[in-house]
């Protein structure tokens, strides 16, 4: 039986690890993956006490930082489900556990396009996730589709990588930072177009075009790689119980109180999983902060 | 005319301004000192991706961080008042400042025992701030008063350079971390003193003993040097506004939504200064982030 389990490790799992490490709770960490979205970022700037640091590495941070404590990290495995009976049940591939309280902190998963050709070349030439795929696509012509941050951190990523990259935008005007968007400006490598809807994505084996509308016409663009950057979903996992459903807002997001409280007592949520307003890796760090810290104090409550 | 001022340059204030800069807001930082409480602190090992730093180099990369962009920063600079009229207009000690929006990141300043003594041996054997004067005790006896983390964490500092430590405790337990607290009880430098009250502070140019009582009983303890830590109150600053009068809670913090908006429009306050439910240093730089982007979104509606 644990004191509590964290299932999620990227910022705010990771902190909240640290934080009940530290508290010596008897603490078991269930992830996926380790670093979250952080991990996929390209340049991360705005993570206070780190000027320049990638997403990998800042990940890499976090991964020692967890390490460094003595505590159950069952890494590469996916939570099928969360039952609250007296205590929880949390069932794994692998195997069950039981624990006293959890704290979902399992972020996000990338939106899709729902559009023709998409499902087909996934990872033909299709990819969510710039850091980890920019590399593949040296030389070569791609699209980036998005308006937000994500999709300025592709296009700048891929500055440096692709012969040519064309950035689609839904909207008229972008979303993301001011800093971000003149470096995309800058490049006399990206073309950026506004009002554009992507329709198709079109080849054989491999990504060979996309079809874009802009004003009414239709534009064949020939590209070889598509980087879909458009936001993300929460990565939810069902939970049972007894008596009330797991609270989510209209977004699907758990919603939790500033204590980080769902609405399920001993259950609780942080990071981008959650309805906190601000989906960035030092929002999230603190928010597992806190959400570590109600657990601590919900047991000392109730052992 | 500023786009956006903020007060205090702690975790959560440099946080607000790190991403003010990256959105290429207009800023200006007033600010006391840098670093907050954070430079204050001992050993920090609970900001992630930092697995252990002292308080005063976390502070420093803070700081370096800050300065890396080009923002007018006012070090050494006392805040007056705010005042709303169409902007706000902010006083300090030198000069008045107009801007659009405003961050309160001012943190907290400790809280004094109020006790005889106290504010004549203020600086002559008694201090707020271990880090800063522990070393000035090498070899002596000592007192540290509190009974959470930051009176944990002096008595830590202490070990090393003290002759002998009595830690004393108005409560029958401590309310800091397990870990903490096994090594202050794994010193035998360390006297702990629970359900104990401090009474006077007595001296003749610097302090010379405390008196304390344990069980209705009084007793002189010998001692050069006093290291209060018993918790801190909000820095708040004088806010005039038209209609209304900025919302305090029970513990004079100032209330902030989950925005991090008080209720004065423009008007946004973070970190620990507020009602946010843990005071860390972690959780102050993701609330700033927060208050800087929703400065930055009242900005684009009102601009």
């Amino acid at each position: 039986m644990y004191d509590l389990t964290i299932i999620g490790a990227g910022p705010a799992g990771i902190t909240a690890a640290v934080y009940a490490a530290r508290k010596k709770l008897n603490t078991l960490v269930i992830t996926k993956n380790i670093g979250g979205q952080a991990a996929l970022s390209g340049e991360v700037g705005n993570y206070t006490g780190y000027q320049f640091i990638s997403g990998p590495e800042l990940a890499k941070k976090f991964e020692e930082h967890l390490k460094s404590f003595n505590i159950n990290l069952q890494e590469g495995v996916k939570t099928l489900s969360i039952e609250k009976t007296d205590n929880f049940k949390i069932k794994t591939e692998k195997k069950e556990f039981e624990s006293k309280t959890v704290i979902i902190a399992t972020g996000r998963t990338s939106r899709m396009l729902n559009i023709p050709g998409e499902k087909k070349f996934k990872n033909k030439g299709i990819t969510y996730c710039a850091t980890c795929d920019a590399p593949l696509f040296a030389g070569k012509d791609v699209a980036v589709i998005g308006g937000g941050n994500s999709a300025l951190d592709a296009a700048i990523q891929l500055i440096n990588i692709a012969k040519k990259v064309y950035l689609i935008n839904i909207n008229d005007s972008f979303q993301g930072d001011e800093i971000r968007l003149e470096k995309v400006r800058n490049s006399d490598k990206v073309e950026i177009l506004n009002s554009t809807e992507t329709k198709e994505i079109i080849g054989h084996e491999f990504v060979k075009k996309i079809k874009v509308v802009k004003d009414s016409e239709e534009k064949i663009l020939d590209v070889e790689g598509v980087f879909i950057e458009i936001g993300s979903t929460p990565s939810l996992i069902p939970v049972k119980a007894p008596d009330s459903e797991l609270e989510l807002n209209q977004y699907k997001e758990i919603v939790v109180n500033e204590h980080c409280e769902t609405n399920i007592p001993g259950l609780f949520a942080a990071g981008d999983v959650t309805n906190i307003p601000e989906k960035q890796i030092i929002v999230a760090a603190g928010h597992g902060c806190i959400a570590s810290l109600s657990a601590f104090g919900y047991l000392s409550k109730t052992k």
